[in-house]
């Protein structure tokens, strides 16, 4: 029993509290704000549920091990909270369609209230969720996790809404079949469902999930709530923990948004102030952050992370709760890897997203001497 | 084995020519033309497949029956057409998913081209089709059926695509909500796509179901053909058979048609002529012809049967085949007691299709003495 692992470590309130600040850092503006997660999460643990995290190479060759997550818009999920088993209806669903009982969760997208529901899902399961996930951040469509990537075939995988409707996708032409029957399904549920994709061997995750997810968005969540105890600069703290750069700071002075085939589409626009005074910056969103320009000039490009912080107390604002007023710092953090090879910038880079004239330049090439106006090369 | 069952009679070529013109008639102008259905099915006796049809009242009571049809728009399914094995992947994967074998199919509507289709798939299975339906005529949706009326819960079902695509409704929250999610998935899988529901016990199927439903339709049509030969009048041979009446005969003279959520909807206009010259009717579509109109006071209203029919040969034209022009005659054919019971009005009446201004008054009645401005009340 994987649940008795030695290994396991346990998650408790502290811990909760501190991944809620990470997970939204990591949502890049999207995945769904962590706030409602987090109640939920934290109701599941005063009921008495045990949540256990176990290291990814804890985790046995031929375990099965299944991800889950909510699908839809963000905005939608904050409106009309869950029913609170979607999550787990799935699982069931999927046992009882496969016909054998599975063995641990994994977490599709560590950025956003995804980082929640898996926690959630194995507490009230019990069983362990492993410390890895799919994207080492958010993204808006499910063919685009590491698994996908690197050849998971999700499917049969099952859908529940809290109307208690179940779908099974049994068989999907492709990934991204999968993803665009889902995602009408979910839109005719109402915007906001739960998805367990197929089960994958243990010996698939150790080598192709993104690794220490929940340690690693514990421990960022962790360093901006010390810095912010002692009165320190949160925004610093995030980019030193990340390896990261502040490239701009200014004031929200437009924001474009609308619901586009179940999805938040848009473009945040921000002036500059202090020493970005008369630069205009622009985002472009697709529930996530997907591009920064400055000055009309594209500087960081998806997978690498585009973050909105406030300004003051470091904490990161998501794309549906963007405001015109609010005083922000932009972070871009370095994406993992595995995201950077060519078969996952085909599905993850500037292209996936129809922004297919954008070339993806890895930040740390960007942020190299002579490589481009980024915020250190300006000065 | 009931495909070995004594009561069983043969479909060959002459019944699935004389099926195509009874059932585009009892389509009223839905359910898809059944021209490219009949080629599928010619093509599969071609191949040596047997076609057999079951009489209703030799079912036995624990036959476990699955009906299978088309979902989707019927202009699509014209212009797509099927791979040829989409009904068979959703049987055997309703199989897969139930785990037990199925005994005989049974036909959703027998109007249009889903006459065709469980004959198709019931000879790849090698199974006998039963002599019924869920409708008795065409309706554009799935919980529009007798089976669903009254009440059988047709999840889990499967839907299969062309592409390879399967998707299985596992549980869903209503009838209502079966229909909206497997619509959502047929317009994502471009339109026009298969699906099998729950299956049905036998006992079931021959008390709810309309009957007789194959040799009606192939009667009707050998009905047609034979008025045709003789050069006699098929409208009124129809008529006759029927038990219908000559509403209207008049010019096309105008087509408002669109898809709209996977459907066809729209209006046509008809100028009378010959004794019903200086008269103008309307016929409402969504898929099907719901509600007929006579110089803007209605007439005849779904369930009811609202036939489009060529004034010459007495063949039915579809709603996506109406053309300004096209010299027609409009019946009114009695629907089957089993539509017209309250539970029954509710779902297939004029509110079933946001209609609820309307008030359904059956044929018969209007028909009569002194209950309304029908073709024989007015001479």
């Amino acid at each position: 029993m994987l649940s008795r692992h030695a290994d396991l470590y346990s998650i408790g309130e502290e811990e909760i509290e501190a991944l809620e600040v990470g997970a939204a850092i990591l949502g890049t503006g999207g995945g769904g704000n962590p706030y409602i997660g987090k109640l939920r999460a934290l109701q599941v643990l005063r009921e008495g549920r045990k949540m256990r995290v176990l290291p990814l190479q804890a985790l046995p060759d031929d375990a099965k091990v299944v991800s889950v997550g909510g699908i839809g818009a963000p905005l939608i999920s904050h409106e009309r909270i869950k029913e609170g088993r979607e999550g787990l209806r799935c699982i069931r669903a999927l046992e009882e369609r496969l016909d054998f009982k599975i063995d641990a969760i994994a977490c599709e997208e560590i950025g956003g209230q995804n980082a929640m529901e898996p926690l959630i899902v194995a507490a009230l399961a019990d069983l362990p969720v492993v410390d890895c996930d799919g994207m080492g951040r958010a993204f808006p469509e499910m063919q685009m996790t590491t698994y996908s990537i690197y050849g998971h075939r999700s499917t049969p995988s099952a859908m529940c809404d809290l109307h208690g409707n179940v779908v099974i996708f049994d068989h999907a032409a492709s990934e991204l079949w999968h993803e665009r029957l889902a995602r009408a399904c979910v839109i005719a549920q109402g915007g906001a469902s739960s998805l367990a994709s197929a089960p994958m061997p243990g010996v698939f995750v150790k080598r192709f999930a993104i690794p220490d997810s929940y340690s690693r968005a514990i421990s960022l969540g962790r360093t901006v709530r010390e810095a912010q105890r002692n009165n320190a600069d949160a925004v610093e703290a995030i980019c030193r923990f990340e390896q990261g750069q502040l490239v701009f700071t200014g004031k929200i002075s437009d924001v474009r948004r609308e619901l586009k085939g179940g999805f938040v589409a848009g473009e945040a626009r921000i002036e500059g102030f202090d020493k970005h005074e008369g630069d205009v910056a622009s985002i472009i969103i697709q529930n996530e952050n997907l591009v920064f320009s400055r000055n009309g000039k594209t500087e960081v490009v998806v997978p690498d992370l585009i973050v909105i912080l406030d300004i003051d107390t470091g904490e990161a604002i998501t794309t549906e709760l963007l405001r015109y007023g609010q005083r922000v710092s932009v972070l871009a953090l370095p994406c993992h890897p595995l995201l950077r090879t060519p078969e996952a910038l085909a599905v993850v880079g500037p292209a996936g997203f129809g922004l297919g004239h954008l070339n993806y330049l890895p930040l740390d090439d960007v942020n190299a001497p002579g490589a481009g106006p980024t915020e250190d090369a300006k000065q």
